[in-house]
C-alpha cells in the first residue's frame, strides 16, 4: 500500500483527492492537513465523506507527515507550495504539486506571470510537467511533479496531435475556454457568490490568464518551435467541467476525417482520451466526475480552419484525478488504478 | 459472475444501472434493450459510457434475454412491466422491477391509484417491496422485487424509527418533498423543458401523487396501524437529488438527542443510512451520485413537532443503486458490493 | 416628485430599490449611501444600472440625506437601522425600513428572537407592519414602516383568508418555504458560495428562523387569537423567488372551490395578489421580477387538510417592490405606480 | 395608439413581445394567434401574464388580423413566415418578421443555407435588415423588416466599429458565441431537456450554423468587402443571455484605449449600446431582461489581436425588444419608447 498525504485537504481539489484516494485499492490515506479546519474531523467539514474517512485534519507539520508518507499531494495556492515541496523532497519522498510552482521549465517565465520569486530553482528545473499522455516517460522517473492546470490540460490535449504533426500555423492558435465555478476554489469571493454567477456568463482575464505560459510551453515543445496563443477563460453557471473551443488555421487543406485519424492514432493507447466520431462534439456532462478528456473536431473549409473541442472535469482530469494518474505512474501501478469510474450522467 | 440484463436501458434509471453494473466486480452485463434506440451502440446514445461498455442495444426479446441472464432489471413505465416480469419468472430468473407494478401488497390500491388493471396478481402477491433497510429478510428470498419509488425511499427511511417506536401521532404526518428534474425521466415534456424548469420552483400533484399509497403501506406496517400522510412533491432546478422535510406531532415531549439516539440505534447496522449529529441537516449534494440516505432531525418544542430531513440521490438510492443493493442481497453478496463509491462533492 | 433616499444601496434589496425607483414616474432619487463603495459611481458597482443612474454613492450622513429627501428607505441589517430611523424621523421625514427592527408590536419578542436590545421602543410602537393587503389603512398614516420579511409576506398572504374566516385549526399550521439564494444577501458566506449551492438543496434554521415571530404576530391578529406555526426555510439553487407550501387542518370539510371563492373575495381589490384557478399552483417563475404574490390551493379530503401554495419574487414583493408599494400609499399615489411591470418569463 | 398583432404568440419570442407591448404606452395589442393554443386565454398558457392581458389566442386568420392592425409581428419558424408576410403587405400594413426569411439581400444565400425556396423574392429584396444601430435610415422607410438573429445582433454590434474603420484583417474573424437555452425555443427537443442541459456545456453546429451568412452579409457591408467568419455557437446552462467573444487580428498595433475611443464615438448616439471602460467586460446578467447590448474589449499585444466581448438578452435585444425598437422607428416614435426598463440584477 502506498501511504499518501494531502496538504491542503479542505479545498475542492483537496477533498476530490480524498474522494479518489479513499477508494483507491493501493493507497492508504496517511494524513490530511488544513490550515482552516485543523483538529476537526474531515466529515464534519465535508459530510459527504462520512463513512469513507475517519481522518482528523492536522495542522501542517510537513516533517511529521513526510515520515508517515510515500507521496504527498500539495493542494495549495501558488507561491506557498515551495517550502513544503522542498521539505518533502529533503525527506526523500515524492511530491505531486497541484499548484503552478513546478510547471515551468524556465522559472523566469513563472516569475514574470506569477509575480513571485521562486525559492527552489533546482527543484523547479528537476520537476516534470505531469501530463501523462504527453510526458509519460519523464513522469516515471520524477520526484516532483508539477500537476498541470485545468485549462492547459484541456487545451494541450486538444491541440497536441495537430502541433506534433505540423498540421496548423502556429501563429493562428486561439483557445476559447469555459469553466465551471468550482475552478475558482472554495475561498470566498464576490465573483463566485451564487447570485452573481447563476444565470450569468462572463469572460475574464482576457489575454493575461496565468495558465497561458504553461500552455505555450508544452505546445512549443510539441511543435518544436515557439508558440503563442490567444487564451480567453470564461465562467459557466455550473459547478464542474471545462470545455475548450480551439481554433487554428490549417497549413494544407484536409478533411475532418483525416485529422480525426491522426487523433485516433496519437491517442490510440490512451484510456483517458476519447476521440469522438465526426459530427459529434464532447459535452462537459459526458465526463462529469471522471478522469476522461473527450475530444471532437471539425474542419471548416470555408475559412481554412480546424476547430477542436475538448472537455474535461476540471477537478478530476483537470486536477486531482490527473494527480492520482501521475502517482500511479510513479509507483509502477496501472495508470487507471482507482480512476476507472464512469462519468455520472445525467 | 452474475449475468444481468436491463430492459429499458436508455432511460435515466436504465443508464444509471449500466453505470453501476459496468463497474460491479461480480456482474457481467449480458444484455440491454431499448425500444427507441435498438441496434445502436450504447455509447452512441450515451457518449458518457464510451470505454465502459461496448454493448449494442437490443430489441426487446425477453425469452432470449432471460436465457442469457440470472437477473433482469426492468426500467419501464408502470403497467408495461407486468408482461416482462411474468416471462422472466416463467424462465426461472430473478427480476427487479424499478416501476410501480410490484410494490403493493393490495393490488386494489395499485389499481385505484394507477388506473390500470393488474395482469399478474399472484406475482404481485409474492413480490417484495425492496427497501433493504426495512425488508431485508424478505428480499433475501424474493423472486420479484418491487423496487421502491424515489420519494417513498426518502420518506419511509426518514420516518421508520419514529413509527416503529410509536413516537408520533400517525394522523399528523406531512411529507414535503423536493426532487431534481431527472426524476421526471428522459421523455420529452414541457414540464421538463429547460427554460421552464430553470430558475423556477413549483409544487405539483398535491395530495394525489401516486407515490402516496406505497408510503402509507410501508409506514402502516411499521406503525402496526393504518396511516395516512399528506404528501406534496416539488420540482427543484437541479438534476439529481431528493430532499424530504417531514413533520409529525410527538406523542410525548422529548429532546432532539433522544430521538437521534433512536435513529442511530435503528440504523446502527446500515452502511447506507447516515444519521447526522444534532444541528446538522442533510443536503442533497452530500449524497450526489451515491447510494446513501442521509438523515437529520430536530424537535421543535414550541409546536410539539419533530421535523425530519432526509436526502437521497433519486437515481441511486432512489432507483438504480437500491436495485443493485437488492440484487446483491438476492445473490448472497455483501450488500455494498459495487455501491461503495463516495458522493461527488462539490 | 417624491425625493427618495436609499441607505444601504449596494446590497441586493438596495440595488433593486434603485432599479424600481429609477423608472418610477413620481420619484427622484436624491441620494444613495454605501459603506463599502462610498465615493464610487453606482454603475461601477452595478454595471447593470449604466444609463439609468448617474448617482455617486455617498458615505452615510443621515442628516444631510434627510434634508434632501421626503422618504428614506433603509436597507440595512437588523439592529443597525434603529439609529438611522430615529434620525430620519427627527428630521420629520418618512422612513421605510427593510430590516426587522420595526416589524414588531411587542419589542420583547423582537429582542428575544434577535438577541438585540431595541433602542427606540416608542418608534417601534408607532411603526406599522407594511403589508398593504392586510394593513393598508394603518400604512396610510404611518411615519415608520417595518417592511415585511420575504418569507412572512408569502406565508401571511397565503393564509390570511383562512384565518380571517376561521376555516382552519390554528394549532395545525405548517409553512414549508423555499427561497432563492439572493435572499441571503450580497455578503460573502460559504453557504452562498456558488459551488456549495448549485445542484444542491437544503433546509436550514428549522423551527428557529427569525421570521417566525412576525408570521405568528400577523396571523394571530387575523385569527383573533394566538397562533404558533412550524416554519422551515430551504435554499433553492436559483437566484430569485420564494415558494411557500402551507398546511392546515380544516375545521369543517369543504371543497377546494369553496375556499378559492373565499380567497377571490378576500383579494378582490388587490392588483398584486393573483389567485389561480383550481388545479393550478403558482410557480416562482410566474412572478419573476414582479410585485405579484400568486396563490393556489387544494383541499385534500383524505387528510382533512388544505394545502396552500404561494409564490413571490423575494426581492420585489418580498422586499423592495413592497417597500415602494408602501411609499406609494403613504404619499397618496396609486399603489401600482412604478410597480406594474410584467414578470419576466421565461 | 398603434394597433399591433402577433402571429405565433406562444413561443418565447411571442410571449416576450406580449410582455413588452402590453406595457408600451403607444401600443394596443389587437390580436394574438397561436396554432397550438388557439381559443385559450393567454394567461392560461402563460400565467405570468395574468393581470396584463385578457387576450384570447386566435386561430391564424391573417386577413382578419391585418384589418385590425397597423403592424404585425411574425414570430414563426423560417419558411413559414413568407405566406403571412405577403398577405400583410398586400393589406397595406407593416410587418416585422422575427424569423430569417427577410434578412438576406441575396435570396440565393438564404436558399443555400436554409434549404428552402423563397416564395416572395420581391418582398425579400425590398425588406430591410432591422438592426437599428446600423441600418436606421433604411428601417424608417421599410414595409418589411427582417429582424436580426440573436447571435448576429451580438456579433455585428461587437465588430461594427472595427470593420467600418478598417482596423482588422477581415480574414481573421472568429466569433465564439454562447447562448442561454431559451434561444432554442419552446418546442420540445432532447437538446433542451432540463437534465441534458443543466450542469452541462457544449458546442453545436460548428462552422455551419445558419446565422453565419447574415453575420457575413452585414459585416461585409460595413467593411466594404466580402468577409468570412468562423462562428461557433454554444449552449450555456442558463435561460437568457448571449455572450460573444470575438477575435480579430489588428492591421496596425494600437492600444485598447484607442479602440475603445472608436467604439464610444461610433455608438455615441446609441442608448441601447453601452461601451464598458478598459478592463471591464460585459456579463450577460448585466443586460438581463433589457434591450441593451453591452460591449467591452481588449487589445492583446502579445498576439496582435483585439478581443471583443458583447452581451445581450437573446429574447430582448436579440429578438422581441429589437423588433419593438424597429416598430418605434417605423412609426416615428422615440426609439426607446416602452423599452427603457432596467436590467433585472441579480
Amino acid at each position: 500500500m502506498i501511504k499518501a498525504g494531502v496538504v491542503g485537504a479542505t479545498g475542492y481539489t483537496g477533498v476530490e483527492l480524498v474522494r479518489i484516494l479513499s477508494r483507491h485499492p493501493e493507497v492508504q490515506l496517511a494524513g490530511l492537513t488544513s490550515q482552516t479546519y485543523s483538529e476537526q474531523s474531515l466529515d464534519s467539514v465535508f459530510p459527504s465523506t462520512a463513512g469513507f474517512s475517519e481522518a482528523v485534519l492536522e495542522t501542517q507539520d510537513i516533517r511529521s507527515l513526510a515520515d508517515r508518507c510515500d507521496v504527498i499531494f500539495t493542494a495549495l495556492p501558488h507561491g506557498i507550495s515551495m517550502d513544503v515541496v522542498q521539505e518533502v523532497v529533503a525527506a526523500g519522498k515524492k511530491v505531486i504539486d497541484l499548484g503552478a510552482d513546478y510547471r515551468f521549465d524556465d522559472i523566469k517565465i513563472y516569475e514574470e506571470w506569477y509575480k513571485v520569486t521562486h525559492k527552489t530553482p533546482e527543484l523547479a528545473a528537476a520537476s516534470v510537467y505531469g501530463l501523462p499522455e504527453i510526458n509519460r516517460k519523464l513522469i516515471l522517473e520524477a520526484d516532483v511533479i508539477g500537476n498541470p492546470g485545468c485549462y492547459p490540460t484541456s487545451i494541450i490535449l486538444g491541440l497536441a496531435p495537430l502541433l506534433k504533426n505540423g498540421m496548423v500555423k502556429t501563429d493562428t492558435l486561439i483557445a476559447d475556454s469555459k469553466s465551471g465555478v468550482s475552478g475558482g476554489g472554495r475561498g470566498l469571493n464576490l465573483a463566485f457568490h451564487y447570485a452573481e454567477c447563476n444565470e450569468n456568463f462572463k469572460a475574464y482575464n482576457i489575454g493575461r490568464h496565468r495558465h497561458t505560459p504553461e500552455i505555450e510551453q508544452e505546445l512549443g515543445k510539441l511543435a518544436g518551435e515557439c508558440v503563442t496563443i490567444s487564451f480567453t477563460p470564461h465562467l459557466v453557471p455550473m459547478t464542474r467541467g471545462i470545455l475548450s473551443t480551439i481554433y487554428a488555421s490549417l497549413v494544407n487543406p484536409c478533411s475532418t476525417e483525416e485529422i480525426l485519424d491522426q487523433y485516433r492514432d496519437f491517442y490510440s493507447e490512451e484510456f483517458f482520451v476519447r476521440v469522438h466520431p465526426e459530427g459529434q462534439y464532447p459535452q462537459t456532462k459526458w465526463v462529469y466526475g471522471s478522469n476522461f478528456c473527450d475530444i471532437g473536431l471539425t474542419v471548416d473549409n470555408r475559412t481554412g480552419r480546424v476547430v477542436v473541442v475538448s472537455a474535461i472535469d476540471n477537478l478530476v482530469k483537470g486536477a486531482s484525478g490527473q494527480a492520482v494518474q501521475n502517482m500511479n505512474l510513479i509507483f509502477g501501478l496501472d495508470e487507471k488504478t482507482g480512476l476507472d469510474f464512469a462519468p455520472v450522467f445525467p
